[in-house]
């Protein structure tokens, strides 16, 4: 569907993950306008690169309404998620105009009482992605015997190339024959597309596992070999930890894929004193996610992916070797140089499982792909 | 305020943790009769020792009604908080008889379109203590600064006598002369009376810092020294674990009191193969805990609060020995055997601190009760 994205004073590759992973990955949406003010008549991919070519930036909904779009997404997440007033008007205009709203706000457009009624008078859907679509369950265990090897991605902070690392992965393996799902996590990861999803941060905190472990026994009873899990967050994270933490133990993971973004010292929006809250050490930080999942899964960490987005290809492979030798796993940048490593670890490491998934994954032949 | 408990078939100090709490704190609920329909004609203290003394069992509501209730609690949680359809009738009696409803089920029994009819036509209020009354926040990590000194007990399981403990070191600290406040965040702690309280476990996963902050600045604002924060959970459960790291890292604890059963080995519920959970070693889980703090408020482990119920005193005294070498920390059962030994190893540990609340601890004599 033609899509435009609203990431008012926002649009870039880390300020607006949403927009720019709609971007990257035109599974479900053709993007035909971003709409951000601060940067209306310019070039998406002056923002993002390569995957915003084409694309033209405008100052508002109006000036992108000849290029006949069909939805317009919410394509930033304001922390908090609030509705903040100022995008009302548009709103307003895109269901007047014809178009659905699809949004990934804590806040339901669609218990918005006129958001609501424009959208039944003009016979268009809301889609609030975050709106759990299947009643809470407590975690059972069950997730733990399912088929499927399950690989997360965990990161040191927000924002950490979780939601990349999980579709590069997922892209790879399947390249290679392998039988992989895409467990999303985020809005962001329901909006390009996947094999199973929940809105886990929107989840009630008691439900948060089982939610996780249901998007485990989903993929399995589709019967996928590898079910890759989106992770959020990170275990030390000073307000998301509970989301980290409960996802991570719900999905039972047999591997986990840590994620880093080069050069990140402190949380997001937590770097300023007197509320500044440093990144865990990552050898530390990967030495105490295996010791909370002993008991729970026995999951260890094979790899770690890392976003050097920014930085000259020399110091990037500078800064995968750092890390590479600092947690002693096999480190790449997914997006700039594949997936590889990151499957070969995986499939190195599901020599060791009993699962049936993993038994499928060592039946193939080496990828000759590095 | 005259109250019934409800709490069919699972009466008891471990099965029916909420009408226990109830009856071992009379602080706002005068108990006049418990209801099992699995226990009628016995006697409260058969099942829950002296603080059931004097206060009968009874099979149904219809058998209570002439004690003149006000109220009627529902005293157990089902797992997964679902109204079991067999409660329905009494509930209905309850509002009919003119009785007030409180509820910690996370179904909300005011959103039932039959029982909230009831109450409306009897003018009676069904209080759902799980629903937030607070608007969702994010943490933003301005708790971490707040004067009070904060103590939050966490377990090693759920319903390992994380309240028990809470409400102990406060009211042992009270007698001592410290301004303490008893931060509750479940629904058993909201119903017995606390100084601030949030349903944490109801609490949508994004927010459960937040309000674990609002918490203890809400009794900073009272002008509080000491804040204990009830735990929920335990950092590896394989379900709540997100509740009890995003409680933890929310209160921003200087100190944490860490809780077990004494002899438990696994989850409560989380026992048998194949869904069968160790609980960690408690020196390791210890560890975890103040390493996971340790970038984000810096809190260690000050004591070991033990739940000895059921043992000989003898074979209580040795457990607690054999716990306090384990781990390291002065332990004691509290219930048991006072909160002694829990003030004093945090007024011992709360020289170290540099906040205001602290100081106001160590300004107090040394306590001659030991």
């Amino acid at each position: 569907v033609r899509a435009v994205l609203l990431a008012h004073d926002k649009f870039g590759p880390f300020s607006s993950k949403t927009a720019t992973c709609i971007l990257r990955y035109p599974r479900t949406y053709e993007t035909v306008a971003v709409i951000d003010r601060s940067k209306a008549g310019r070039r998406a991919d002056e923002f993002v690169g390569e995957v915003g070519r084409g694309i033209p930036v405008v100052g508002h909904l109006r000036e992108a309404l000849a290029l006949r779009p069909q939805v317009l997404v919410i394509g930033i997440a304001p922390i908090g998620g609030a509705l903040p007033p100022e995008w009302r008007p548009e709103l307003r205009l895109a269901l007047e105009s014809g178009l659905e709203i699809h949004s990934g706000l804590h806040f339901f457009l669609g218990d918005d009482p006129e958001l609501a009624r424009l959208a039944q008078e003009a016979g268009r859907r809301i889609w609030d992605v975050r709106r759990p679509e299947r009643p809470p369950r407590i975690a059972t265990g069950e997730g733990r015997g399912a088929a499927p090897l399950v690989v997360h991605t965990m990161g040191s902070d927000c924002n950490s190339g979780q939601m990349t690392a999980t579709v590069a992965l997922v892209e790879e393996a399947k390249r290679r024959g392998i039988g992989a799902a895409f467990a999303a996590t985020g809005q962001t990861g329901i909006l390009i597309g996947c094999d199973a999803g929940a809105p886990i941060d929107r989840v009630v905190s008691d439900f948060v596992a089982g939610a996780a472990e249901e998007l485990v026994l989903q993929c399995a009873a589709k019967g996928f070999d590898l079910v890759a899990v989106e992770g959020q967050g990170s275990i030390a994270h000073p307000a998301y930890s509970g989301v980290t933490v409960g996802l991570m133990h719900g999905c039972f993971p047999d591997q986990v894929v840590y994620c880093h973004v080069a050069g990140r010292t402190h949380h997001s929006g937590y770097a300023e004193p007197p509320h500044e809250f440093p990144l865990l050490p990552l050898a530390e930080e990967i030495d105490l996610i295996e010791r909370l999942l002993a008991p729970v899964s026995g999951g260890r960490v094979v790899a770690v992916s890392l976003v050097t987005l920014g930085l000259p290809e020399a110091e990037a492979r500078r800064a995968i070797e750092r890390v590479a030798a600092e947690t002693g796993r096999p480190t790449t940048d997914p997006v700039r140089f594949g997936a590889g490593v990151l499957v070969d670890a995986v499939v190195e490491a599901a020599r060791h499982s009993n699962k049936k998934g993993a038994r499928h994954l060592s039946a193939l032949k080496p990828a000759a792909s590095r």
